[in-house]
C-alpha cells in the first residue's frame, strides 16, 4: 500500500515535475526566442545606429499660411507697403526708387530705371509675384519685357548680371533663350506655363550665386531652379557666366549682390509687382 | 539797274541756295546720324542674333489656379477619388491598394502594407499633401513615420529604394538624417519647418532618377530638391545610392520605378494623404 | 600546541590564499581590462563593418609600363602601324582613312579630310600623343590647327559634335577658347602648357557623354577632364551644347558616337599623331 | 578718206572699247564673285567673333619633360631631399617630420605618426609616388596601409579630413571601398590597377576642397578625379563629408587645410614615397 502510496506520491511527484518541466520548458523556449529577438533587435538597433546623424540640428522655421505667404525666416522685400529696401538704378546709392506704390503692389516706371535692392545677397529661395497689364501691346521682347536680376554685379545697377527674364509669352514668341522662365540667353525653360496678361503670375527662385577663388577664377558656378506658377521651368541650370545680349556668357569674379527688377526700354505697358520675400540659404 | 537787278537776283538765289544748304545740311547732318545709328543698331541686333536660340519651342503649359493645383499636363496619382492608380505592397502586382479613401483623403492602414503607383517613372515633378492626425503619440521615429519611396526598386515593393522620409517633427526630435524632409539617412533637410499635427502640409519635389551604364555601373546619380510646406529643404541633393536602415548606400541598376507610399509598423496612429500630382520631367 | 600549528597552518593558509588572490586579482584585473578591450574592439569592429562595401568588386587592370602605355583593358586606336581601326570623314562610312602612316606616326592630310573611329563610344578615358611640326608657320588660328572630336555626332563626319582643340599655342594667341586645351569655343583652358613645335605632346582626357531622354531633352551634360602634357587644363567641364564655330551652344540628342581627328583646311603644315588608346568607362 | 579713216579709227576704238569691257566684264563678274564671297566671309566672320573670348589668358606653364615631373608653376613637397616642407602629426606644429629620407625616397616610419605639409592648401593638381615593399606580409587592412589625406583638418593632425587610401591590393582584398584608389568609406574605386609589391607606384590627383558658408552649412562639396598608374580610379567624386572609420560621413567646416601621408598603426613593414608635387589651381 505504501508503495502504492509511494507510487502515487511518485507519480504525482514525477506528473507535476514533468508538467513544471513542461510549461518552464515552454516558457523558457518562448523567453529564448524572445531573448534571441530582443538581442538580434538590439544588434540591429545598435547596426542601424552607426548611420545616424544628430547634429548640427536644422532650425525650426514656422511656414506660412500658403506657400506664397512668406516663412518666419523671410526677410520681406515688398509686402505692397513701400520700397524703404530698394533704390534707383544708376551711380548714385541713396537714390530712392522711383516706381510707384499703390494698391499694394508697385508698377515699373520705365523713365525712373530699374530698382535695386539696398542689401546684397549671395543663395536665396525667392518668392515674387508680377503681372503684365491686360492691355499689353508689342510681340517678341517688346511685350511685357523685364527681368529678375538674381546678382546685379555692376554697382552702377546697369544690367550686368544673372537675368531670370519676365515677358509676356502667352501667346506670343521669341528666341526661346529669351521667353519668360529663361535664364536670357543661356537657360531654355522646360515649358512655357504662362498665365494671360491680367493674371498675377508667381515665381519661385532656388539660386545659388557662382563662387570665386582668390585669382579670379570660377570655383563654383551660379545654379538656379525655377518655378513659374507652380510649374518647373529651370532644374539646377548651371550659369556658364553672365548673360549677356550680345557675346559669349563669361565669369567675372564678384561677391554678394543687390538683386534687381528691370525698367526695360520697350514701349509696351509697364508691368507690376507684388509679394516678393527671400529666405538667405 | 538790270546789273542791280541781275545782283538782286543773284543775292536772292545766293541767298537761297545758302539756305537751302543749310536746311539741307541739317537734315543730312540729322539723316547721316540716324543712318549710322541704324547701322549701328543693325549691326548690334545682328552680333545679338549670333546667341539667340529658337528651337525646339517649350511645350506650353497651362498652370493651375493655385500651385497646388495640378497644370495641364500632370498626371493625377489621387484626386480624393479612389486609389486605381496605385496597388498595394508586396509579390501579387494585382493586389488593389488596401488603404480607405474617404472624405477626399485617404488614410494609411499599416497592416495592409504600403501602396505603390501602377505605373513607372523616372523623372518628375511631384506635388503631395499628408496630414499627421492631431491625435498622434509617440515620439522618436515612432510619431506619424510613413515615407515616399521616389523610386521604388523592389518588385516586391519592401523598402528597397530612395525615400523621402514623413515624421511628425513638430516639437519632436530625432536624428536629423531620419527627420521629415530628410533623405532618409543621408540628406539632412536643410530647415525643419513642420506644421502642427492635424494640418495639411504639402511636399513639393523635384526628382531626377540616378541612370546605369550597361555594366550597371553608376552613369549619373538621383538628384533631388524638395520643398516642405512651401520652405527649401532639400536644394538638389545628390544621393550615394539608396536609403539604408543599416549600412552604407550604394548603387544597385534599376530602370524606372514605381512610386511607394510606406505603412510603418510603428504603434502611432496612421497619417493621410491627398492631392496627389506629378509631371513627368 | 595544535592549536598554534593549526594556527600556523592557518596563517600559512590566509598567506596563501591572500597572495593567490593579489595575484589572481592583479591577472583577473588585467583579463578583465583586456577583456573591457577585447570588448570594445570588437564592438567598435562591428559598428565600423557597417559602413563597409564588399560588392561589386572594381575589376583588376595591369597598368602600362608608364602611363602612356595602354593598360591591359585599353582599346588601342592607333599604335603606329595602321589606320584599320578608323575611316575617312565623308558619307561614305567604308572609305579608308586617307592619312599617311610613316615612321610609327600619323600625319594629317588636308585634302583627305578627317579620320573618325569606325567603332562608337560613349565614356572613356583616353590617351593621344600629337606633334606640331617644327617648321610650322602662319598666327592665330591658323598655326597648326586640328582638333578631337570627343564624340562626332554627324553621320557624314562633318564638323559636329564636341571638339577638344588643338593648335600650336606656344608663343602663337587668339581667342582664349579656341586655343590648345580649349573646348572650342566654350571652356576656357585653366593654363596653356604648350610645348614647341616639334615636341611631342600628350592629352589624357576623361570624357563623359552627355544623356537624353526619350523626348530628345537633355538628362546629363557631357562633361570632361583633360591634361595636356601633365598639367590640368580641363577639371570636370560640363559642356552647355555641341562647339559651334558661330551661335550659342545647344544639345541634340544622339547616342554613342564616332571619336573624329580633324583635317583643318587653314595652310600651316600638317601635324602628326601616335600613340592613341582609351578605355570604355 | 579721211572719213573712212575716221571710220577705221572708229571701228579701231568701238573694238578696243569692246574688248576691253569683255575683259572688264569678265573681271568684274569674278571680282563681283570673289566680292560676294569676301562679303559673306567677312559676315560668318563678324558672327563668329560673337562668340570668341579674349581675356583673362590663361597663364603660361612649362609642363615636366615627362608627365611625373613638375610643372613650372608646381610646389616640390619631396624630391628626395629632405622633409623641410612637411612636419610631425600631433598637437606640437614646430616638430620636424620623423620619417627617414634616405636613397632619394622618404620611409614611413610608424612609431614617429604621421607627416603634414606645414602649408596649407585648397585646391591642386598633385603627384605622389609610393612604394610598398617587396616583402610586405599581412592581409585585408593590415597590408601595406597609409593614406593620403587631401586636407588633415585637425589641428593636431589626427586622421579626420578626407582620405585617399594606400594599401597593398595586389592580390589582397579588402572591403572595396576600403581598397587603394577609394576614397576611404566612401568612394569605391572605378578599377583596381595596382602594381606588385616592391614596383613604384603613382597617384594623379585634382581636389577641389568643399566650400562652406558663414553659418557652417555646406556650399559645394570636396570633388576629386585620381589616376592610379595611370588609370582612372576616381572620376569626380563628390565626398558626402569627411572619411570616417565609424559612422556616417558629414561635413564641418574648414578652410585652407594641410596635406597629410598617414602612418597607420598595422604591423605590416612600411610603405616609402617619393615625387612629390603639387599645383594650387
Amino acid at each position: 500500500m505504501h508503495v502504492i502510496a509511494l507510487s502515487s506520491w511518485r507519480k504525482c511527484f514525477i506528473l507535476s515535475v514533468s508538467l513544471i518541466m513542461v510549461v518552464c520548458s515552454i516558457f523558457a523556449q518562448s523567453s529564448a526566442d524572445s531573448l534571441a529577438r530582443a538581442k538580434r533587435n538590439k544588434e540591429m538597433g545598435e547596426r542601424a545606429a552607426v548611420t545616424e546623424i544628430y547634429i548640427p540640428v536644422p532650425p525650426v522655421v514656422t511656414p506660412g499660411k500658403t506657400d506664397a505667404e512668406p516663412p518666419s525666416d523671410a526677410l520681406i522685400l515688398f509686402d505692397g507697403k513701400n520700397l524703404d529696401l530698394w533704390r534707383a538704378e544708376g551711380p548714385d546709392s541713396t537714390k530712392a526708387a522711383g516706381w510707384k506704390v499703390h494698391d499694394n503692389i508697385v508698377t515699373v516706371d520705365k523713365k525712373a530705371k530699374g530698382i535695386m535692392t539696398r542689401q546684397r545677397f549671395q543663395d536665396y529661395q525667392m518668392h515674387l509675384e508680377f503681372r503684365i497689364p491686360e492691355n499689353i501691346a508689342g510681340s517678341g521682347q517688346a511685350r511685357g519685357n523685364s527681368g529678375v536680376f538674381l546678382a546685379c554685379i555692376s554697382d552702377s545697377g546697369s544690367d550686368v548680371g544673372y537675368e531670370l527674364q519676365i515677358l509676356d509669352n502667352y501667346n506670343n514668341t521669341t528666341y526661346v533663350n529669351g521667353q519668360v522662365g529663361s535664364i536670357y540667353k543661356q537657360g531654355v525653360p522646360l515649358v512655357n506655363p504662362s498665365r494671360k496678361p491680367g493674371e498675377w503670375q508667381n515665381y519661385e527662385i532656388v539660386w545659388q550665386a557662382p563662387r570665386f577663388k582668390a585669382d579670379g577664377t570660377l570655383n563654383s558656378p551660379g545654379q538656379v531652379t525655377v518655378f513659374l506658377n507652380g510649374v518647373l521651368v529651370q532644374n539646377d541650370y548651371h550659369l556658364i557666366g553672365g548673360t549677356e545680349y550680345i557675346g559669349f556668357p563669361h565669369y567675372t569674379k564678384h561677391g554678394p549682390a543687390p538683386i534687381k527688377l528691370q525698367a526695360h526700354g520697350d514701349a509696351s505697358e509697364p508691368i507690376s509687382f507684388r509679394n516678393i520675400w527671400l529666405r538667405p540659404l
